[in-house]
């Protein structure tokens, strides 16, 4: 099994980096969750002057056998047409990603079909898409280890290239489905509260949904708790390949762009094997699926946006990324009271 | 009187740009409250490839006689002193323009002393501030109007330039006073309310700026409903200037980024003089001002960021810019279904 050395920030800063805050021209506490969100970063970063570098986005993509049960509202194809469409750069993230400056990479991590054509598309394979955990194991433990390992090792490329921002998105109709269960066997919260519409089902196609899921989660009555038995058993490719980037960025000391639910639910996997990873993360949105505001809820994460997005691809982290710039720059750019000349009365 | 004419963009484009939402590469509705915008903008610029050119944030800076009677965590000169911080690029709204894209133009609407020294202050000053409204009349009738046609005249500066994207943003200390005040004749909603700690009053605080406002209500017993006899009454210049800065906008079709509270609070007269300008406005963020809710529910206005800023000064609109180019950016770079190959099941 896989060790990660992640460790808390150095709070000792804290201090310093709360009066930099607090003199700036602006009433006390007057940026709001921006003022929390710059002493994040500068603790993370060590620093009082943060730089945000190279900021990147994963968007990792998979299968899931779990779609032969009919829990999506869209055919599996779906994926494998999705990560072209991403190739060709006609996707959201594709497009959000270029508004803000953020490096894309699209990574096959185990989706149904080549793209041996399309250069652009990272090949990290474990599969040919998961097996249908409502009769076996989603994967195998050696297919787990070595997702989180490939997913890692990207995280080493891009730390290797300069990097100190990551987002991560995915792709992989039916990862909900996965999601869901991996909340409710790692939170204990009824798999009724974690199941939610996906990509658009009705309420007959959820209820339909949540059935499925009993009767899988029934299936495996020997898995416990333990992250790595849970996300092999229920996990997606694309999912366990984002918990070793989450795991290996955080070693890095990078700052973690957190995406919808999919992604938190690998963050959560990602927790339970190094809870230190979470003073990494940034919660870029609550989703309109319903287990997500719960998730975060779990993980104490408080989101930046709250636009009823429900996309995936990383899309919100790419649209908070902004915020996360505007969080850096006030600290860096504003005049503090005294060097504006301006009068303070807020006691800082 | 003036009379301004805002009509509403014609609906006869609805269906289409709906149709051309609604093909794009993602399940129906997935991008939440992004997709409302982009049809909103595509209404309002009448086209299915909407464009944002030279978007620009007016700040509007003005001193306020309320003062006086100790309703502000902060001495009255810091108005001054803030213009002072604009002009050297030292405030977060400078900051945030800058990382945004955003142009910027400080207007003197009406602050105590002289910014001659400072030629980017751009000198629109009504008089050295307002009067008292605890006594007498913040304006004269001939001010009020003196104001709104200044803050038209900038915005036929900014359109003649190329702008379709006008900010609003403000500077005044007391300003939340003069907004509370608004509120409570224009909405008839209790002015306790309406009141809120503005730059970060203490409980006793508030209970005194609550009792001196409902003292100034009171002192003006004849003034009624009608949107420029309360505007004058108990208004500031930088809020009226305000007021005709979006009505102009909107006459002009531009689209309008409203910031907090006072910003929102002109916004309510100018709706109360042509109800249409509400058709033009982004409401870009909910702050932390108590009454900012209540105003924004009554307007019909929902928000895109809700982080817990008071800050003013256009802050609000310019960390929201992004998110408004982000829904004109996949209308008009996403691909469909039909160019991406993608299987579509929405029934679009």
């Amino acid at each position: 099994m896989s060790t990660w050395s992640i460790t808390p920030p150095d709070a000792a800063l804290s201090a310093s980096i709360q009066h930099k805050i607090d003199t700036k021209t602006k009433p006390l506490g007057a940026l709001g969750q921006l003022e929390a969100l710059a002493h994040q970063i500068a603790l993370v970063q060590q620093t009082l002057t943060p730089t945000l570098l190279r900021p990147h986005v994963l968007v990792f993509a998979a299968d899931h056998g779990i779609t032969q049960a009919g829990v999506s509202q869209y055919p599996p194809e779906v994926t494998h047409q999705m990560v072209r469409n991403f190739a060709g750069g006609g996707a959201a993230i594709n497009v959000f990603c270029r508004q803000n400056g953020l490096g894309l990479t699209i990574v096959d991590a185990g989706v149904r079909g080549s793209f041996a054509d399309l250069p652009a598309v990272r090949d990290e394979k474990i599969a040919e898409g998961t097996r249908n955990f409502l009769y076996e194991p989603a994967m195998s433990a050696a297919q787990c280890a070595d997702a989180l390992q490939r997913g890692a090792r990207l995280v080493d490329e891009l730390h290797g290239g300069g990097a100190n921002v990551l987002g991560v998105g995915e792709m992989g109709i039916g990862n909900t489905s996965a999601a869901a269960v991996l909340m409710h066997r790692l939170t204990g919260r009824p798999l009724a509260e974690c199941v939610g519409r996906g990509t658009g089902l009705d309420a007959a196609g959820l209820a339909r949904k949540l059935d499925t899921l009993t009767q899988a989660v029934t299936a495996h009555p020997g898995v416990g708790t333990e992250p790595l038995a849970v996300l092999a058993t229920f996990g997606g490719f694309e999912i366990a390949q984002m918990c070793g980037a989450l795991l290996r960025a955080a070693e890095h000391r990078m700052l973690l762009l957190i995406d919808g639910f999919i992604a938190t639910a690998a963050l959560l996997v990602a927790a339970r094997l190094g809870p230190a990873v979470l003073d990494y993360c940034v919660f870029c949105h609550e989703s309109g699926e319903q287990g997500h505001r719960l998730l975060l809820a779990e993980l104490g994460g408080t989101p930046l946006l709250r636009l009823g997005l429900r996309l995936g691809e990383g899309t919100g982290a790419a649209l908070a990324y902004p915020l996360v710039q505007a969080a850096v720059s006030f600290l860096n750019e504003m005049a503090s009271f005294e060097s504006a000349g301006v009068s303070d009365d807020s006691g800082a």
